[in-house]
């Protein structure tokens, strides 16, 4: 199709003007008299001249981007390097594949439908996204854009049954917070406290279902349960109030490591020792389990591996393999990582 | 020039085909068999239709999208809150005016072409480009991809004088950095060593060019200075060759609050006791200084601040004022905000 395409050369010519000039009008550079610049849009418009990235994308469909949306603040992003490891991941599959990480930010929620327009907009060539929240409108959009899309973590609308099953990539978040209390229990703890991530995450949900499965329960004791938000100071705050409504509670499970190290600190400040009195288990094995005091028993999850995978399933889809009868013809499907217990001073 | 563009419904009805079968085709939707795909194709050309992006940029010229370009890699990205700071700056500014902030990293020194080709595929309205090193090829990238450009932090090549002076947004770093040494001059410091920052960087410059001011000289004492690379990390291992090549020293600038943290981790390792012993002062006022022990004397810079102006001055050139009276017509000139010396524990 491309040689049928007007060049840039043909539509300097047709206005009179330099190649450069037609470039400078194209690409909305400042420093051209409006004159010529509505003598170059004439004949853009008489010879039906496509610029650049539109050009290219009607040869190849391809920008060589992929957009990557996370749905939390840049406060949140920052302050838990599970969101820089999971980066690191996918940035490095898809430098190997030559292609552009371009990374967007949920600050507000009306920064939805920008992301959505500019998704929709043909700038990317599919979509990563992960953190979402239940009411987040980003999964519509990334679907009415038509872009292959990729989620880190189980969204939560899988089970509405409409439409073809998302694909993700997560990790086992059930099993692995069913092993940290078993673990507790093993150890002889009786009044485990859970603290658990915001209820509108599947991973905060299914870390909470696994904690009471072990403790072979369907609801948790309230007077043991205190909600938090993944964030340390969320974990400072949900410890303050189990000490309150279970004061001879002997562990607690927290959903993340950084609301584990906000308990340790709460702990710390009610004179409580770690593990002696009170056991405390957190979930990642990110960097603030290892530099904790005591350092944290934790769930491991290999959150750079997640990052590669998600960018592998996105990448398997924009290029597909072409049949030969290695093919794996297998439609991609979501993926699961195992999640494991390790054990270190504070349990 | 809009009323000119076929429509999806025209492309539709030449090919026969419904509006959601065009929409799919030409934004690269897999599920449309081969045939009807190719019929689409050949409409597409004979009308020379536009699809999306490229249809509204010919109209507006417009993407709604700002690159903003950190050259670093995201594991320093993650770890100093400068780039948060600067992020939450211009993160705000953008969302203000409804334009997407595309966040796009340097992980090795390849990506630059590659983010350079995504700047000039007409993906974006404007760049802001921020910790560039003196070797970056992304200025050149910029400057040929037409877009306006804003830098964070004076651009090294400004000496070079070629082509129109470039914009940028920076703190005074060499009178700030002259500010810290001279405080320690006035608390009777007479042996200053100076913990750089990669001097490949014009930050880094100034700051030790401030350092020398103060303490009057052209030249560092080789056996007073160490360079560092703005990490926590970094500050240790030069800390550690100070106290080898200048053991009697009795303070230590350094050029930022990490590698003043760093410092302060090694002068307790070697039992040297702060501020008694050896005063440190860092540079940037960031929360690394706040929660120091002892809590860090440094210099504070407003990076919010910077990088909303960096946003303002890019906003500027998309959106050119509308000529009045009231009109400041003089062109957008380099800011440079100013640098204030806060005391605290550590001097």
């Amino acid at each position: 199709m491309s040689e049928h395409q007007p060049t840039l050369e043909a539509v300097a010519a047709h206005a009179g003007v330099s190649r450069a000039t037609v470039s400078r009008v194209v690409n909305g550079t400042p420093g051209v008299r409006e004159e010529l610049r509505e003598r170059v849009r004439r004949s853009v418009a008489a010879l039906g001249y496509v610029p650049n990235s539109a050009a290219r994308s009607l040869v190849t469909r391809r920008t060589g981007a992929v957009g990557v949306v996370i749905a939390e603040p840049e406060s949140r992003v920052f302050a838990d390097p599970f969101f820089a490891q999971q980066l690191r991941g996918i940035g490095r599959e898809l430098a190997a594949h030559d292609m552009q990480l371009l990374l967007m930010l949920v600050e507000r929620p009306g920064d939805d439908d920008r992301i959505g327009r500019y998704l929709a907009g043909g700038h990317v060539d599919g979509v990563l996204m992960f953190s979402l929240h239940t009411d987040d409108t980003l999964p519509d959009l990334a679907r009415s854009s038509g872009l292959p899309t990729v989620y880190g973590g189980r969204p939560g609308w899988q089970a509405a049954g409409t439409g073809p099953a998302p694909l993700y990539v997560d990790t086992d978040n059930r099993d692995g917070a069913r092993q940290a209390v078993e673990h507790l229990l093993a150890r002889g703890r009786r009044r485990i406290a859970v603290i658990t991530g915001p209820l509108d995450q599947t991973a905060a949900q299914d870390r909470l279902a696994g904690c009471l499965d072990a403790l072979g329960r369907t609801e948790a004791d309230p007077a043991l349960l205190a909600h938090g938000d993944f964030t340390a100071r969320g974990g400072e705050a949900a410890m303050s109030r189990l000490l309150e409504s279970a004061p001879d509670l002997d562990a607690v499970a927290a959903a993340n490591d950084l609301m584990a190290t906000g308990a340790l600190r709460t702990l710390r400040r009610h004179g409580r020792r770690v593990p002696e009195d009170v056991a405390v288990t957190g979930y990642d094995d990110l960097e603030p389990a290892a530099w904790a005091e005591p350092a944290l028993t934790t769930v491991r999850q290999d959150v750079q591996l997640m990052g590669r995978l998600m960018a592998q399933l996105l990448l398997r889809q924009l290029t597909p393999t072409p049949a030969s009868p290695d093919t794996d013809t297998r439609p991609p499907a979501p993926i699961v990582t195992p999640a494991e217990l390790v054990v270190r001073a504070s349990s």
